[in-house]
């Protein structure tokens, strides 16, 4: 079995700004599209706990996406949308993103997947919001679990698919 | 004639943040819809000596832009693009913003429309990008000329409409 790839998440000290970096070991070209095909990207987006539908789609320059997540009970339930202001397979990726706990909080993610050696990838998005405060209540909510155990579900498609 | 309502474009000391606050005569529906309706937009935006036309504008939420900028004697011409993540009139309007001269600069603007007393309003225009560095460029880049003529091409626009 293979070393897992870490998740980085930090938030910069000065900037309100959020940057995760993690490799995966597949192309920058499969990565890229299991976060803009829907059907990929519901099977690994978000905590295990969680399935998600999606309701919207358009994974384009100009484009808009909606999707809903919510757990076994039927307990929980969260809408999450935003716009694609660029898709540029397979390099770069830029959305925004809002979701129905704080619908008027908005951040902007720029993803770059830059290709590594033996056919790998790493990913570095940034995402920004307009002020420290908003920053902080995002990285206190709990989506550091969301985004790490999301990254293993994208590990194991991308080994499945292999 | 009337004392002209000054334009406020602030550089955050701290944040990569610029805020534009303006006033207007007219009330907020009026002024919301100036920024919504492409044959309204085309007529005010930007410096006196550009001509705009729009080539793409869908402005729901979740809908997109892009408009090009031309001077009279043809030796200018720039493409702007974004997407529209929010629209939610008369309140608030939240955009994606890129243009050609810097494509992977990419800023988040949310425009809050406030209602004053006598059918008067004041918009807040908060634009975050990823860098202090990104943001003073936008500051260097001559942007207060077009912001400043344009709103009083609007403030015009507003009064002959009246």
């Amino acid at each position: 079995m293979k070393t897992r790839n870490p998740t980085r998440i930090e938030a910069d000290p000065d900037l309100p700004v959020i940057r995760i970096i993690r490799e995966f070991d597949a192309p920058r070209e499969r990565v890229f599209r299991a976060w803009t095909d829907p059907e990929l990207f519901v099977r690994w987006i978000g905590p295990r706990s969680i399935d998600t539908t999606v309701d919207v789609w358009d994974a384009r320059t100009g484009g808009e996406w909606r999707y809903t997540a919510r757990d076994g009970s039927g307990s929980f339930e969260m809408g999450f949308w935003g716009s694609f202001h660029e898709v540029r397979a397979p390099e770069r990726l830029v959305q925004t993103f809002s979701f129905e706990g704080a619908p008027d909080g908005v951040s902007l993610e720029a993803m770059a997947f830059e290709a590594l050696d033996d056919d790998r990838c790493r990913i570095v998005a940034t995402s920004v919001v307009e002020s420290i405060e908003l920053r902080d209540q995002i990285v206190a909510s709990g989506m550091d679990v969301g985004v790490v155990e999301g990254y293993e579900k994208l590990d194991a498609l991308l080994e499945s698919e292999a």
